[in-house]
């Protein structure tokens, strides 16, 4: 079994070259890790035992009643020369030969190449990134309310991204710039996250044409040459749960493995509707229909980076509107984060999910109790982990800002505890006296300001002093914070010339073809 | 080494008699195990190696520094004669010795009993109760904003807590009535647990007197026999952090032990004030000071049952201001977790902790991570688990319902991922297509009701349902729940007798003092 490793980070043409720009101290996010290494055990919920049977379910799932992939021959055949049985579109296949096929060639972790090199991000083992939104058609603020999204706000999620030290991605489709042509605003949305971050983003998947031209904007910036040889973008993808992926889906899958790229292949159930309304039973057949994608991955490119996925959630009983960070959905990140670790694959689960409607406390217990059991289960791939309101249809810029406090906390805790003879303070006790306080100790000053996780949002103050200051809730406090911060933003550097070959680039592919706006 | 049980639940004498109010079908709590029972394994931290450390440090202060007893010889005297070093008011102690004197006879799981025995919780082990806020003297709701707290809003919060199905407790301090004499009002509010309510509850601490009122209050409702070879009451008192305890405390935890009563001891630690600003020091503290305070019941009475507690928290580097639900906490939980589970006795830790001024995302994120992280660290008794608001000034209404409401995913999830042969619904394949759906299928039906958890504050409708509804936010929608469950709110059954009876006691000790007011 090859289990290729790709660790090499490569220099990204735009930073051999003289800058853009402002040529003054430039603002850049401030020094945390470029992405989070966890410290923490994952936490194991279910014994061997349980996970077997988990397992078997999910290859009797895929033996008895089999994955069809529709409009897709090319897959059909590549799973039909690897050993599935074909019948019509749906393939078949015998116990223990999917984890077979990713097992060979699957990478149990591959770095994702940023422009910046410094803001490379390893996906996999004990490694988390925790990456903004994708998706929303709306966006939403205190002061305009909820409208559809458009470039403009686009490259603000881009920016306010790029300014989190807690986010490790500028994103993927952060909001959906709804202004632009729909057969057009990838090339925007590429642009925009090269040119006002300098993360790693993920490109379109709409359509194999899109994808491919998201790869192509990237030999444009990374090289022809880097690309081939490392991962500079992702795209993410969803199974159309139960049992089905789209030929469109499985076409732009091969696309990006083809080109070496990463792809993040997500189970989409809702419990009750895509799957059954009992959560082992989903746990199950997510782990079979992921494995499935993963596989094809492999099929196509072997040691070809991709990313488990999983996005189960819970159903009203009242509604049968989705309901997140809820008990079922938690407990089922942490039995698929021990499926993928047996797996030895890179795993995507959480993020800061709600269906609230604003950054109120709905939202903020829902959120919470998506990204911490998403931290605790191993996920490396936190999609959706700042922004996310409403069942995804909403990208919110205060909820971006609860949510990037959130996301730090997450990278502060999984720093873990230090134990080191400083940490015990033993001297501290030979200063002070029993029964008063450590305030003024000579240990405290010398680690009070690396002591304890600092929010930049919440409110510590006296209530007298809550109430002189306006009585703000803590969505009205991150108001005032993006707005601050974009008003503070400065771009990372890029080259003149690469601008403008980002540029002729898109405005040749725009020249191309008439807008389509559906 | 010897582990007493106390698993046998009485029959409370109010519960053989006639009895009093409605003889139409009362309201009561829905049917929900009147505890959790945790189906998942507790989260383990920290390696054998570094516990081993921190319990070395534990011992290192214990023997070093030693812990000071101020104003209570008799407490002194116990552990001199237990083998403590006594110097002035200072006791040290060698290593080991109070891990032996707690181990050689507290129990590691005891009996709370109800006076209504289905509701009688056992403490310890893989049990975990939740517990109302204790002590804010003020309350908070959206109509009335912040006040004192009366007798009312005490009666209120009681009720509240009787008709969660998801605190096991209707508590102790809920909020300090106010409009009570400070000497009085003991009796008021364990005449409001045992009246309004038929859960286990806490009783006074604030004297010697007014624990032994709180106890002999029991006697009339337990009888004196019962209460003698049963845990009827609780009572809840913390340590004078660092290394302190006063000498009320310790007389009071005498009286309770004494009795046969529990004793939650809980070192109360800022860190960076009460300890030092670095989490394993603080760790490692209150690992000495909670063994000690445990080791003395142990010398009271052999056997008495005793809660090991811990209550650590951050502080903002900018005001010095207490933070809750911070990275460092969630750490400390579950790193104090192993260490009470390594004794063997029960653990206090976590609750719905916030700085929050009101119900809004700062409230809701910091008692997600107080709550969650509590239960994974195994803990057995989490008070504040509901109501609790700005770091416990306050107990907030709607707090409150918002609190009860993650107790029940709490619930929800501690029962575990079910893996039988209905959970993964095998048949449920056979029944629909590919890329449909389950909604309608026969498994569905037959598992809906049951499956998720639902919650009765959280909006999932449609935008513009919620737009139609009035736009309101979660803290609104609580208001609207707890109004309805007063209203409905129905007492559980009391004999005239004993009601009687409990009153002529309460009247006989007012009428024997003046009214004091601090």
């Amino acid at each position: 079994m090859t289990r290729p490793a790709r660790h090499t980070a490569p220099t990204t043409r735009n930073h051999r070259r003289r800058r853009a720009g402002k040529s003054a101290v430039e603002k850049k996010p401030s020094a945390a890790p470029p992405y989070i290494t966890r410290k923490l055990p994952p936490y194991n919920l279910l014994d061997e035992e349980s996970l077997v049977r988990i397992e078997t379910h999910a290859d009797a799932i895929l033996c008895e009643f089999g994955i069809e992939i529709r409009g897709d021959p090319v897959s059909l055949e590549l799973f039909r020369q690897a050993g599935a049985t074909l019948c019509g579109e749906r393939l078949k296949f015998e116990a223990g030969l999917v984890k077979h096929l990713i097992q060979r060639s699957a990478p149990a972790e591959f770095i994702h190449t940023a422009r910046n090199p410094a803001r490379s991000v390893p996906i996999g083992g004990a490694h988390t990134a925790l990456v903004p939104v994708y998706g929303p058609p709306f966006v939403r603020d205190l002061d305009r309310g909820r409208r559809y999204g458009t470039i403009a706000d686009f490259c603000n999620f881009v920016k306010l991204a790029y300014l989190s030290p807690y986010l490790h991605y500028s994103g993927g489709t952060v909001c959906e710039p709804c202004d632009i042509a729909v057969n057009k605003r990838h090339l925007d949305m590429i642009y925009a996250h090269m040119r006002w971050s300098d993360k790693p983003f993920l490109g379109a998947v709409t359509s194999v044409e899109r994808a491919e031209e998201s790869i192509q904007m990237c030999r444009v910036l990374f090289g022809a040459d880097q690309l081939e040889n490392h991962c500079v973008i992702l795209g993410n993808v969803n199974v159309n749960s139960p049992l089905v992926y789209d030929g469109t889906v499985t076409r732009v899958m091969r696309t990006y493995a083809a080109a070496g790229q990463g792809v993040v292949i997500s189970p989409f159930i809702l419990g009750g509707a895509m799957g059954p309304v009992t959560s082992a039973a989903c746990i199950a057949q997510a782990h079979a229909e992921a494995m499935v994608g993963v596989a094809l991955t492999q099929l196509v490119r072997p040691g070809a980076p991709a990313i488990y996925g999983n996005f189960f959630t819970t159903m009203s009983l009242r509604s049968g509107a989705p309901t997140f960070g809820q008990p079922e959905a938690m407990l089922a990140y942490m039995a698929v984060g021990q499926l993928c670790r047996r797996l030895r694959v890179p795993l995507r689960c959480g993020g800061a999910l709600t269906s609230a409607k604003t950054g109120d406390a709905q939202s903020a217990q829902e959120s919470a109790q998506s990204l911490l059991p998403a931290l605790l289960s191993g996920a490396n791939f936190i999609l959706h982990a700042a922004g996310w309101l409403e069942g995804g249809l909403v990208s919110g810029y205060e909820k971006f800002i609860q949510d990037a406090d959130r996301c730090g906390m997450m990278v502060k805790m999984f720093e873990g505890i230090p134990l080191d003879t400083n940490a015990f303070a033993m001297d501290a006790y030979r200063e002070i006296e029993h029964g008063t306080h450590f305030l003024g100790s000579a240990h405290t000053m010398n680690n009070y300001t690396t002591a304890f996780y600092e929010s930049n949002i919440a409110n510590n103050v006296s209530y007298e002093q809550w109430l002189e200051e306006g009585e703000l809730n803590d969505e009205q406090r991150a108001n005032a914070v993006w707005k601050q911060q974009l008003n503070d933003y400065e771009a990372p550097p890029m080259d003149v010339a690469m601008d403008e070959a980002l540029q002729a680039y898109m405005s040749q592919v725009k020249a191309s073809r008439e807008d389509r706006w559906y």
